[in-house]
């Protein structure tokens, strides 16, 4: 996708340490065109797919997934992340470890936002190693659900998360995908 | 705001203690047609305001402040929230006590995503003692932007921080204000 090709050229900070920092137009700054333009486009690319319904994770996966809902038209439902294991038994849950906070985390969510004649498109804003997706991945499977695809905006290509999910025979659409990127040498995208 | 009214009316669910689920389709699941609505209505509501921001509070209040900010065309910004007291000298922070949580929060926005030059429309899901909101204008008003109003989408009338919002010369406006509810005798909306 140009226009985010673009963005990010033009507005993300590479930082040590594999950091990609897009949180002037991504994350805690929303560009709202763009997210209009992401929201369509997800939509285009999956327009011959069954999607019932739209699962993220919080926090900066839900305005991603609310843009892309008004063009498929199917409510949005979004998993909450925290600490504790303990869960109530009115909701699906599975572990994730976060690797780039170090952190576990349970993620849940109620059973009765997904059933099983549900067919489900995952968004996110980001993919690196995988972990938040596979999360996701795994509340769909438990929920008896259908997972239709997953679509993340920006994808580490030099990390496993996508190649994972693409093993599982998940369909997964990334609109951009970052081949590789440093301080010094900048950010080139996959197929350029 | 009837449609708001009638959704709260057929899928709210009244709770002891005065808390009142809106889960199934105002936070954790999103009907997005509604959403929609809803972000119509404020700007229809604030049309005649300058807004050059939209702030709001993870994780419910983004989807809302998207779907807002799209008829605005003005980008949003949403303050994290967190226990720890320290904070980056980057950022704008506030401390907030949830009554509902019982637990003291540190609230935070990076300084270079509110500008004093900004006109800063505030949008929250839910207004009961207020805190939330009164922290995001906390951080308004040290960025040295204006606040040019605060929009919720349901005002418990009979907790405080509506009529404290208010007493304070801030422009509020609840789609939604609800005079009573018990799960005996339902819900009862102002102006009614």
């Amino acid at each position: 996708m140009q226009i985010l090709k673009d963005k990010i050229i033009s507005h993300g900070k590479v930082m040590p340490g594999s950091i990609l920092n897009v949180g002037s137009f991504l994350n805690q700054q929303v560009d709202i065109q763009l997210y209009n333009e992401i929201g369509k486009e997800f939509h285009r690319i999956f327009s011959n797919e069954h999607v019932t319904r739209i699962l993220t994770i919080e926090a900066s996966g839900i305005g991603i997934a609310c843009m892309t809902a008004q063009y498929f038209n199917v409510p949005v439902v979004f998993a909450r992340k925290f600490r504790a294991k303990n869960v109530d038994d009115n909701l699906y849950s599975t572990h994730i470890t976060s690797y780039t906070h170090g952190i576990d985390y349970t993620i849940t969510v109620p059973r009765i936002y997904l059933n099983p004649d549900d067919s489900v498109l995952l968004i996110d804003d980001f993919l690196a190693n995988g972990c938040a997706l596979e999360g996701l991945v795994a509340l769909v499977k438990i929920s008896g659900a259908k997972l239709t695809g997953a679509g993340a905006v920006i994808e580490k290509g030099f990390q496993q998360g996508g190649k994972r999910l693409r093993e599982m025979g998940i369909r997964l659409e990334s609109l951009a995908i970052i081949e590789s990127m440093s301080p010094e040498k900048g950010i080139t995208f996959r197929d350029e």
